[in-house]
Protein backbone atom coordinates (compact mmCIF):
# COMPACT_ATOMS: atom_id res chain seq x y z
CA UNK A 1 0.00 0.00 0.00
CA UNK A 2 1.18 3.56 -1.14
CA UNK A 3 1.97 6.28 2.23
CA UNK A 4 -1.16 8.52 2.58
CA UNK A 5 -0.54 11.96 2.86
CA UNK A 6 -3.99 13.53 4.48
CA UNK A 7 -3.84 17.56 6.06
CA UNK A 8 -5.85 17.91 8.86
CA UNK A 9 -6.48 21.91 9.12
CA UNK A 10 -8.84 24.62 10.91
CA UNK A 11 -10.30 27.58 9.47
CA UNK A 12 -12.60 30.35 9.67
CA UNK A 13 -14.90 31.10 7.42
CA UNK A 14 -13.00 33.30 5.40
CA UNK A 15 -10.50 30.87 4.88
CA UNK A 16 -8.03 31.76 7.64
CA UNK A 17 -5.76 29.53 9.74
CA UNK A 18 -4.48 32.67 12.16
CA UNK A 19 -4.63 35.94 12.20
CA UNK A 20 -0.92 36.30 11.85
CA UNK A 21 2.50 33.87 12.25
CA UNK A 22 2.70 33.29 15.96
CA UNK A 23 -0.62 32.89 16.37
CA UNK A 24 -1.98 29.32 17.65
CA UNK A 25 -5.83 27.43 16.80
CA UNK A 26 -6.81 28.44 20.41
CA UNK A 27 -9.91 29.83 18.82
CA UNK A 28 -11.11 26.39 17.28
CA UNK A 29 -13.52 24.07 19.42
CA UNK A 30 -12.95 21.36 21.89
CA UNK A 31 -14.95 19.04 18.81
CA UNK A 32 -12.03 20.07 16.11
CA UNK A 33 -9.48 19.47 18.91
CA UNK A 34 -10.35 16.01 19.72
CA UNK A 35 -10.94 15.31 15.58
CA UNK A 36 -7.37 16.41 15.48
CA UNK A 37 -6.09 14.50 18.57
CA UNK A 38 -7.91 11.51 16.74
CA UNK A 39 -5.97 11.96 13.45
CA UNK A 40 -2.84 12.73 15.03
CA UNK A 41 -3.24 9.36 17.38
CA UNK A 42 -4.39 7.36 14.40
CA UNK A 43 -1.18 8.75 12.10
CA UNK A 44 1.84 7.42 11.65
CA UNK A 45 4.30 10.82 11.79
CA UNK A 46 2.98 14.40 12.01
CA UNK A 47 4.32 16.54 9.21
CA UNK A 48 4.65 20.25 10.21
CA UNK A 49 6.49 23.51 9.28
CA UNK A 50 9.24 24.61 11.10
CA UNK A 51 7.29 27.96 12.43
CA UNK A 52 4.00 24.98 13.54
CA UNK A 53 6.46 23.02 15.17
CA UNK A 54 7.81 25.75 17.02
CA UNK A 55 4.21 27.06 17.82
CA UNK A 56 3.25 23.53 19.02
CA UNK A 57 6.39 22.43 20.07
CA UNK A 58 5.03 21.04 23.37
CA UNK A 59 2.43 18.74 21.95
CA UNK A 60 4.27 17.85 19.20
CA UNK A 61 7.26 16.72 21.15
CA UNK A 62 5.84 13.18 21.94
CA UNK A 63 4.61 12.47 18.91
CA UNK A 64 6.96 11.34 15.61
CA UNK A 65 7.54 14.71 14.06
CA UNK A 66 9.09 15.25 10.25
CA UNK A 67 9.96 19.69 10.18
CA UNK A 68 10.23 21.36 6.97
CA UNK A 69 13.10 23.59 7.14
CA UNK A 70 15.47 25.78 4.60
CA UNK A 71 18.02 25.49 7.64
CA UNK A 72 19.49 22.49 7.10
CA UNK A 73 21.01 20.91 4.29
CA UNK A 74 19.32 17.50 3.50
CA UNK A 75 18.12 15.93 6.39
CA UNK A 76 18.98 16.00 10.44
CA UNK A 77 18.33 14.02 13.27
CA UNK A 78 17.44 16.21 16.16
CA UNK A 79 16.00 13.51 18.43
CA UNK A 80 14.69 9.83 17.89
CA UNK A 81 11.93 11.11 16.84
CA UNK A 82 12.10 13.97 15.54
CA UNK A 83 13.57 14.58 11.70
CA UNK A 84 14.16 17.94 10.68
CA UNK A 85 13.80 17.93 6.62
CA UNK A 86 14.52 20.51 3.60
CA UNK A 87 11.80 19.30 0.88
CA UNK A 88 13.66 21.64 -1.54
CA UNK A 89 16.85 19.51 -1.67
CA UNK A 90 15.53 16.36 -1.36
CA UNK A 91 13.49 13.77 -2.70
CA UNK A 92 10.45 14.21 -0.31
CA UNK A 93 8.89 11.02 -1.56
CA UNK A 94 11.48 8.57 -1.28
CA UNK A 95 12.60 9.41 2.29
CA UNK A 96 8.85 8.88 3.24
CA UNK A 97 9.08 5.40 1.38
CA UNK A 98 12.39 4.62 2.97
CA UNK A 99 11.41 5.49 6.70
CA UNK A 100 8.29 3.30 5.80
CA UNK A 101 5.72 5.53 6.85
CA UNK A 102 2.15 4.78 5.41
CA UNK A 103 0.23 7.80 7.71
CA UNK A 104 1.80 11.01 7.00
CA UNK A 105 -0.59 13.68 8.73
CA UNK A 106 0.26 16.99 7.21
CA UNK A 107 -1.23 19.64 10.00
CA UNK A 108 0.70 22.76 8.26
CA UNK A 109 1.39 25.88 7.75
CA UNK A 110 0.19 27.51 4.72
CA UNK A 111 3.15 26.68 2.74
CA UNK A 112 3.41 22.87 4.10
CA UNK A 113 -0.10 22.46 3.22
CA UNK A 114 0.93 24.16 -0.48
CA UNK A 115 4.29 22.28 -0.81
CA UNK A 116 1.63 19.43 -0.73
CA UNK A 117 -0.52 20.30 -3.03
CA UNK A 118 1.96 21.92 -5.64
CA UNK A 119 3.21 18.26 -5.82
CA UNK A 120 0.07 16.58 -5.68
CA UNK A 121 0.61 14.47 -2.79
CA UNK A 122 -2.43 15.25 -1.13
CA UNK A 123 -4.90 12.23 -0.71
CA UNK A 124 -7.08 14.17 1.45
CA UNK A 125 -8.22 16.75 3.43
CA UNK A 126 -10.25 17.11 6.77
CA UNK A 127 -11.04 20.43 7.09
CA UNK A 128 -13.05 22.09 9.57
CA UNK A 129 -14.80 25.74 8.80
CA UNK A 130 -15.37 27.18 12.31
CA UNK A 131 -18.46 30.29 12.34
CA UNK A 132 -16.41 33.01 12.76
CA UNK A 133 -14.76 35.28 10.72
CA UNK A 134 -10.73 37.28 10.89
CA UNK A 135 -11.15 39.75 8.07
CA UNK A 136 -7.65 39.62 7.24
CA UNK A 137 -4.66 37.21 8.45
CA UNK A 138 -2.87 33.83 7.13
CA UNK A 139 -5.04 32.20 4.23
CA UNK A 140 -5.19 27.82 4.55
CA UNK A 141 -3.06 27.48 1.62
CA UNK A 142 0.38 28.97 0.04
CA UNK A 143 1.31 27.78 -3.56
CA UNK A 144 1.04 29.06 -6.88
CA UNK A 145 0.49 25.96 -9.46
CA UNK A 146 -2.65 26.22 -10.68
CA UNK A 147 -6.23 25.11 -8.96
CA UNK A 148 -6.70 21.90 -7.46
CA UNK A 149 -9.83 19.71 -7.56
CA UNK A 150 -11.41 17.86 -4.67
CA UNK A 151 -13.71 15.43 -4.07
CA UNK A 152 -16.11 16.32 -0.63
CA UNK A 153 -16.73 12.75 0.69
CA UNK A 154 -18.61 13.45 3.70
CA UNK A 155 -19.71 16.85 5.97
CA UNK A 156 -20.59 17.19 9.32
CA UNK A 157 -21.56 19.56 12.05
CA UNK A 158 -19.37 19.18 15.00
CA UNK A 159 -21.09 20.95 17.29
CA UNK A 160 -24.24 23.61 18.53
CA UNK A 161 -21.88 26.63 17.21
CA UNK A 162 -21.87 25.12 13.46
CA UNK A 163 -18.22 24.23 13.14
CA UNK A 164 -18.20 22.15 10.24
CA UNK A 165 -15.95 19.03 9.15
CA UNK A 166 -15.43 18.40 5.36
CA UNK A 167 -13.87 15.73 4.02
CA UNK A 168 -12.75 15.78 0.60
CA UNK A 169 -10.49 13.17 -1.33
CA UNK A 170 -8.22 13.59 -4.49
CA UNK B 1 -39.51 45.26 10.17
CA UNK B 2 -35.40 46.51 10.23
CA UNK B 3 -34.21 46.53 6.70
CA UNK B 4 -32.33 42.43 6.42
CA UNK B 5 -28.69 42.37 5.00
CA UNK B 6 -27.06 39.35 3.77
CA UNK B 7 -24.21 37.98 1.94
CA UNK B 8 -24.37 35.98 -0.47
CA UNK B 9 -20.70 34.51 -1.72
CA UNK B 10 -19.10 31.60 -3.09
CA UNK B 11 -15.21 30.41 -2.21
CA UNK B 12 -12.51 27.75 -2.98
CA UNK B 13 -11.91 25.55 -0.14
CA UNK B 14 -8.86 27.93 1.02
CA UNK B 15 -11.29 30.83 1.25
CA UNK B 16 -11.03 32.77 -1.99
CA UNK B 17 -13.26 34.45 -4.61
CA UNK B 18 -10.87 35.32 -7.58
CA UNK B 19 -7.52 34.54 -8.21
CA UNK B 20 -7.07 38.10 -9.48
CA UNK B 21 -9.25 41.04 -9.25
CA UNK B 22 -10.12 40.56 -12.77
CA UNK B 23 -11.45 37.17 -12.09
CA UNK B 24 -14.60 36.63 -12.53
CA UNK B 25 -16.53 33.49 -10.62
CA UNK B 26 -17.27 31.20 -13.89
CA UNK B 27 -15.45 28.63 -11.84
CA UNK B 28 -18.76 28.08 -9.50
CA UNK B 29 -20.98 25.09 -9.97
CA UNK B 30 -24.32 25.44 -11.74
CA UNK B 31 -26.08 24.90 -8.64
CA UNK B 32 -24.12 27.64 -6.80
CA UNK B 33 -25.22 29.68 -9.37
CA UNK B 34 -28.83 28.53 -9.43
CA UNK B 35 -28.94 29.36 -5.55
CA UNK B 36 -27.24 33.11 -6.13
CA UNK B 37 -30.27 34.03 -8.68
CA UNK B 38 -33.16 32.73 -6.51
CA UNK B 39 -31.45 35.03 -3.34
CA UNK B 40 -30.97 38.15 -6.35
CA UNK B 41 -34.54 37.15 -7.37
CA UNK B 42 -35.84 37.41 -3.79
CA UNK B 43 -33.88 40.88 -3.09
CA UNK B 44 -35.06 44.10 -3.17
CA UNK B 45 -31.73 45.77 -4.18
CA UNK B 46 -28.08 44.49 -4.84
CA UNK B 47 -25.34 45.63 -3.10
CA UNK B 48 -21.66 45.51 -4.87
CA UNK B 49 -18.31 47.41 -4.82
CA UNK B 50 -17.57 49.15 -8.24
CA UNK B 51 -15.25 46.57 -9.34
CA UNK B 52 -17.88 43.93 -8.75
CA UNK B 53 -19.85 45.84 -10.52
CA UNK B 54 -18.06 46.21 -13.58
CA UNK B 55 -17.27 42.64 -13.81
CA UNK B 56 -20.99 41.64 -13.44
CA UNK B 57 -22.56 44.67 -15.41
CA UNK B 58 -24.39 42.88 -17.91
CA UNK B 59 -26.04 40.46 -15.63
CA UNK B 60 -26.60 43.21 -13.03
CA UNK B 61 -27.92 46.08 -14.91
CA UNK B 62 -31.48 44.77 -14.95
CA UNK B 63 -31.25 44.75 -11.03
CA UNK B 64 -31.79 47.30 -8.76
CA UNK B 65 -28.41 48.27 -7.94
CA UNK B 66 -26.51 50.30 -5.24
CA UNK B 67 -22.42 50.44 -6.32
CA UNK B 68 -20.33 51.52 -3.34
CA UNK B 69 -17.39 53.64 -4.99
CA UNK B 70 -15.13 56.69 -3.58
CA UNK B 71 -15.58 58.45 -6.58
CA UNK B 72 -18.16 60.46 -5.85
CA UNK B 73 -19.02 63.00 -3.20
CA UNK B 74 -22.24 61.48 -1.26
CA UNK B 75 -24.62 59.47 -4.10
CA UNK B 76 -24.96 60.00 -7.54
CA UNK B 77 -28.33 58.22 -9.13
CA UNK B 78 -26.62 57.05 -12.67
CA UNK B 79 -29.77 55.40 -13.80
CA UNK B 80 -33.46 54.64 -13.14
CA UNK B 81 -32.14 51.34 -10.87
CA UNK B 82 -28.62 52.18 -10.25
CA UNK B 83 -27.47 54.73 -7.23
CA UNK B 84 -23.61 55.21 -7.01
CA UNK B 85 -23.02 56.09 -3.19
CA UNK B 86 -19.67 56.69 -1.32
CA UNK B 87 -20.16 54.77 2.06
CA UNK B 88 -17.12 56.54 3.95
CA UNK B 89 -18.91 60.07 2.83
CA UNK B 90 -22.77 58.65 4.02
CA UNK B 91 -24.98 57.05 6.83
CA UNK B 92 -25.44 53.84 4.46
CA UNK B 93 -27.74 52.59 7.13
CA UNK B 94 -30.25 56.07 6.90
CA UNK B 95 -29.83 55.64 3.26
CA UNK B 96 -31.25 52.26 2.80
CA UNK B 97 -34.25 53.20 5.22
CA UNK B 98 -35.20 56.12 3.22
CA UNK B 99 -35.01 54.46 0.22
CA UNK B 100 -37.57 51.67 1.54
CA UNK B 101 -35.47 48.59 0.89
CA UNK B 102 -36.06 45.78 3.20
CA UNK B 103 -34.04 42.70 1.65
CA UNK B 104 -30.47 43.98 0.72
CA UNK B 105 -28.33 41.28 -1.08
CA UNK B 106 -24.69 42.19 -0.71
CA UNK B 107 -22.28 40.18 -3.37
CA UNK B 108 -18.73 41.45 -2.99
CA UNK B 109 -16.11 42.04 -3.46
CA UNK B 110 -14.03 41.08 0.02
CA UNK B 111 -13.73 45.36 1.08
CA UNK B 112 -17.33 45.58 0.42
CA UNK B 113 -18.16 42.40 2.36
CA UNK B 114 -15.61 43.87 5.29
CA UNK B 115 -17.59 46.91 5.14
CA UNK B 116 -20.75 45.64 6.33
CA UNK B 117 -18.71 43.13 8.79
CA UNK B 118 -16.97 46.12 10.11
CA UNK B 119 -20.18 47.80 10.93
CA UNK B 120 -21.75 44.62 12.26
CA UNK B 121 -24.64 45.08 9.61
CA UNK B 122 -24.91 41.46 8.21
CA UNK B 123 -27.57 39.98 9.19
CA UNK B 124 -27.16 36.41 7.43
CA UNK B 125 -24.08 34.93 5.54
CA UNK B 126 -25.04 32.45 2.75
CA UNK B 127 -21.64 30.48 1.84
CA UNK B 128 -20.88 28.19 -0.92
CA UNK B 129 -17.64 26.14 -0.44
CA UNK B 130 -16.52 24.66 -3.91
CA UNK B 131 -14.55 21.79 -4.31
CA UNK B 132 -11.46 23.09 -5.85
CA UNK B 133 -8.46 25.02 -4.06
CA UNK B 134 -6.75 28.35 -5.41
CA UNK B 135 -3.36 28.21 -3.85
CA UNK B 136 -3.28 31.94 -4.06
CA UNK B 137 -5.85 34.88 -5.11
CA UNK B 138 -8.26 37.56 -3.06
CA UNK B 139 -9.74 36.37 0.39
CA UNK B 140 -13.21 36.22 1.25
CA UNK B 141 -13.00 39.46 3.36
CA UNK B 142 -10.96 42.40 3.56
CA UNK B 143 -11.38 44.24 7.12
CA UNK B 144 -9.45 45.09 9.73
CA UNK B 145 -11.77 45.15 13.43
CA UNK B 146 -11.60 42.12 15.45
CA UNK B 147 -13.50 38.74 15.12
CA UNK B 148 -17.06 38.59 14.50
CA UNK B 149 -19.13 35.67 15.65
CA UNK B 150 -21.55 34.19 13.50
CA UNK B 151 -24.03 30.63 14.13
CA UNK B 152 -24.44 27.94 11.30
CA UNK B 153 -27.90 27.57 10.29
CA UNK B 154 -27.81 25.24 8.14
CA UNK B 155 -25.54 22.81 5.99
CA UNK B 156 -26.70 21.71 2.57
CA UNK B 157 -25.21 19.73 -0.19
CA UNK B 158 -25.85 21.04 -3.79
CA UNK B 159 -24.13 18.51 -6.28
CA UNK B 160 -22.44 15.43 -6.50
CA UNK B 161 -18.83 16.76 -6.83
CA UNK B 162 -19.45 18.14 -3.54
CA UNK B 163 -20.44 22.18 -3.38
CA UNK B 164 -21.38 23.13 0.03
CA UNK B 165 -23.88 25.69 1.22
CA UNK B 166 -23.04 26.88 4.90
CA UNK B 167 -26.34 29.62 5.79
CA UNK B 168 -24.65 31.70 9.22
CA UNK B 169 -26.98 33.96 10.95
CA UNK B 170 -25.52 37.15 13.55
Amino acid sequence: MPPNFYAVAVVTMDGKIAKNSAHFSDWSSKEDKDFLHKKMNDSDVILVGNNTYKIAKKPLSKRNCIVFTSSVPKTKKAKENLLYCNPKKIDFKKLILDLGYKKICVLGGAKTYGYFLEKNLLNEIFLTIEPIVFGSGISLFDFDAGIKKFKLVSVKKLNKKGAVLLHYKK
